[in-house]
This record gives C-alpha cells, sequence and structure tokens, in this order.
C-alpha cells in the first residue's frame, strides 16, 4: 500500500472495502448519483417496476409470458422494500438515481426517493438490462455504435404482440445496434449465454418484418447509421414493460427514471449459462 | 421378440445387430450403395480424402489453418486403411459407395473401391459434413429449402482466401440456406455446438460482401429461392477442400465421389460441444 493510499483510508475509513456496486447505491442514498452508465463496471444493473400488490400477480405472469423483453433478476416480497439477492444492504426506495412515479398513466413526479410513496402494499421487481450484455460484446471487441458515438441505443415499437396479463399489453420494443455479419453471428452467440439479460436477438435484417418502417426514426433513443455491409440486429428491450405499464394507465406504480437504473452486487459474469 | 422376428433371424443371421453405419459400409463393400444422403440417420457421415504421404502434413496444416471449411474427425495411420475411430472394422478402401481418383488436378476414374489404387505411403482424412448440422436443425423444426425441394444445397466460391499451406490455397466455398430471421438466429445458436461439422455461419445477409454476385448461380450445386422476408445464411462448406486439392494439381489424390460419403459409427449428437 502506497502511503497515499494509506493515507486515503485514514482519512476516509467508512469509503474504503466497499465494492463498486454498493458504493453506487450508497451515492443514490446520499444524493449524489446521476446516470448510471459506466457506473460500477462488471456489476448488473436493472430496470425498475414497483407495483401494488393486486397488479404485481398478473405483471410477474406477463414478466413469465414475454421474458426477452421482461427478465425479472429479482424481487421484493410486498411491502418490502429489501431485496437481499441483489444486495444485502439494498433498499429499493433510495438507491436508485432517479425514480418515475406514475398516476393513471402519467408521469406526475420524478423524485431521487421514493421513502414518500412506499406502501406496505407494494412489490418491486427488478428486470435484466441491456448494459450486461453490452458489456460482453466489447469484452469480445465487437464495437457498438450507440456506444462509440455517445448516444442512447436506438429503440422501435415492433409489430410483436407480447403475451398479454391482465391490464398488461402492447408491442415488444426492441433496441438495435448494427454489425457486419461476422460480427452479428457472435453477437448471436455472446447474448444466447445471457438468457436473463433479453438473450439471443429476436430478429435481424428486415426492420419491416417487425413493424419498423424507418430505422432513420427510433420510437425512443437516438437514431444510428447502418452501413451498406452492415445488418440490423435487434433485442427485446427493457423499455417494452415500462411501455406497457404506460398503457396500461394504472392507478399507481414507479419505475426508475431513464438511465438512472438499480446497481446490484451481481456480477455481469454470473449471468452467463455456460 | 415375434415369431416373425425370430424366423428373420434364422433366416439371415448375419444381418442381425448391425448398426445402421456398419450396414451401410457393408453395402458399400457388396457394391450396392448408391448415395448416402438419407443413410444411417443419427450417424456422422464424412468427406474423404486421400494424399501420399509427402503432401499429407501440408494438407493436414491446411485443415489446422482453416478448421471451419476442413474439420478434421478421423485419419488414418501411413499406409494403414483402418481409421478405428470411426469404425472398428472400418475399410477406408472399400466402405464408400464411389471414389474420385485425381492425377494432375483432374479426375481420372470414379471406382467404387480403391483396393488397387492403396499404396503404403497414403494417408486418409475424413471430414466433418454439413449433413450432421442439418440433422440438428430439422430436428428442431428448422425448414431446410433444398430438402424440402429435394435438390443440392447451393455452394458459392467466395473472396475469402484460406489461410494456405504448402501447395493447398484456394477460396473457401460456402453453402447457403434462405431462413426467416428468427430462424437465421436459431440456426445460428444450433451449429454452434457442432464445431467439428463447419460449427456456426461465417456469413448472412449480404452475398456480396463475401464475393457472391448472384445468389441464384451457385458454383455448385442447385439454386434456391430466397424470399423476400429471409435472409441467406452462409456455412463453410467441404466442397473447400476438394477445390483446393483439384486447383492444386497434385500428381496424385483420392476423395469421395459427390454425394457418396463415408458414413461413420459416430452419432451427431456425440458432436455436441455443449
Amino acid at each position: 500500500m502506497t502511503s497515499m493510499a494509506r493515507a486515503e483510508r485514514h482519512s476516509n475509513p467508512a469509503a474504503i472495502d466497499l465494492s463498486p456496486s454498493v458504493a453506487a447505491r450508497h451515492a443514490c442514498r446520499a444524493g449524489t448519483a446521476s446516470s448510471t452508465a459506466g457506473v460500477a463496471p462488471g456489476y448488473v444493473q436493472g430496470n425498475l417496476a414497483i407495483l401494488p400488490e393486486k397488479l404485481a400477480a398478473s405483471f410477474h405472469r406477463f414478466c413469465q409470458l414475454n421474458p426477452k423483453p421482461c427478465p425479472v433478476i429479482g424481487m421484493s416480497d410486498v411491502g418490502d422494500p429489501r431485496i437481499p439477492s441483489l444486495g444485502i444492504d439494498l433498499d429499493i426506495r433510495t438507491d436508485l438515481p432517479r425514480y418515475r412515479v406514475w398516476r393513471d398513466g402519467e408521469v406526475v413526479e420524478e423524485p431521487t426517493d421514493i421513502m414518500a410513496h412506499w406502501r406496505n402494499d407494494l412489490v418491486a421487481f427488478v428486470l435484466g438490462c441491456s448494459f450486461s450484455f453490452e458489456e460482453a460484446l466489447m469484452a469480445d471487441d465487437l464495437p457498438i455504435r450507440h456506444i462509440e458515438r455517445n448516444v442512447r441505443v436506438p429503440m422501435y415499437r415492433t409489430n410483436i404482440a407480447c403475451a398479454d396479463s391482465g391490464p398488461f399489453a402492447g408491442p415488444m420494443v426492441v433496441s438495435m445496434r448494427p454489425f457486419k455479419p461476422a460480427d452479428a453471428i457472435r453477437a448471436v452467440q455472446i447474448t444466447s449465454r445471457f438468457p436473463s439479460v433479453h438473450g439471443a436477438p429476436i430478429h435481424l435484417g428486415h426492420p419491416h418484418s417487425i413493424g419498423i418502417a424507418d430505422i432513420a426514426k427510433p420510437d425512443y433513443g437516438d437514431p444510428v447509421p447502418v452501413e451498406a455491409d452492415e445488418i440490423p440486429v435487434f433485442w427485446a428491450c427493457g423499455v417494452t414493460p415500462q411501455a406497457v405499464i404506460a398503457a396500461a394507465k394504472l392507478p399507481f406504480a414507479i419505475t426508475h427514471a431513464p438511465s438512472l437504473m438499480l446497481v446490484t452486487d451481481l456480477k455481469n459474469k454470473q449471468l452467463a449459462v455456460l
């Protein structure tokens, strides 16, 4: 240990020995966190959906029926803000940078914690997100266009209907990453190993076949070019459950705010099934 | 055992207890075999290349450098016509339906055995073939266009140069199967499990990128249509080593005749790496 490192340990003993994921959640609690993109590399980040108990069962079934857009990686007990499987000290009310509170299908507030909104009938769902498989793609030296260009991934509503459950219904939303063909094949192989973070692509090559009229005009995120020698590759996207929750015009729901995710103690590599 | 089965056992005891693969090889020895397509379902069939010892090392290195078109699944010792790893009683001189004898790059004879051509300096290589992965694709209910139409798979010379070794050099030849996009993704997953029979595709979607000017005009085999909502998927093909051997204009070589392969005692499912 260098003398400087030793000095830091003495000056800030509480910060020592925190894993990057715990440190990220503590920053949320302290109100100092912003976008979680690039935070705690190697750790799984998740989308959040919080629903009253009487809707939670239908939503859980919706996820079970549509595992590619809605892979559940953790959930709370009714009224319990903890999800120990994702982090021993995790408190879902405080540990994201920012939340969205929905009433009747509209965002009514974007608070940095939801202590004032928590109720003993709420159930929290954490869903896997594409950050995990993007890390695996980059570890294999595959170029990811929107990351190279520092923009949001382009996302599109498709004509693929999710299986519905109670009030939850709607089209699958997909994210798109362009690749040269050999890289597209490799991307299928790599993401197939990660079914709990959207898994293998659901489509490639023919945007029109899945109801995308203009690849240059995403419904969410930012457009990126697809070069003549590339093919667009489409993955089921975690915006699907958000869009479905909005469309259901539920009396009450809470989600994360876009790009402001839950950082968990799971490692991305732990999610690989082989 | 029924009385009829018992009667058959008594009337033809030698035919009892032969596995379909051994029976297929015995039919070759008896001169009663024709195409091996559809013969001994579930068993691995292989391409054959026989070369004099002094060229065999270069060819073996060519295969090592180009494992996707040239996956070696068995080889003989010098001058030994047996390959016990592929069949205890296998005799490479008699156990294929038909052979091609090459001199100076030309086919000079197509005999049904090569007893008269065998020499004690020859080495036999058996290479994996697409029959194995096609069986896995069909087992997953993926439609294979050329099989549905009862024609040969379309094959194309590409602009992808194989790594060369001694006199062995030339472009990779690929086979093409059209699929709807979701099936193409599934086909990547399935064939990735079978690296010893060409493995994952090497390309999809853009024939021009790999030097194919007209998908309707294959260099070998028969054309099949690619519908507007499909993409062509390309696998490295076992015709590659045949084309390379022909181009090398070797003084002497022996191969199988097209579609008349070696049936081995290996099971296709044994080749799955996971």
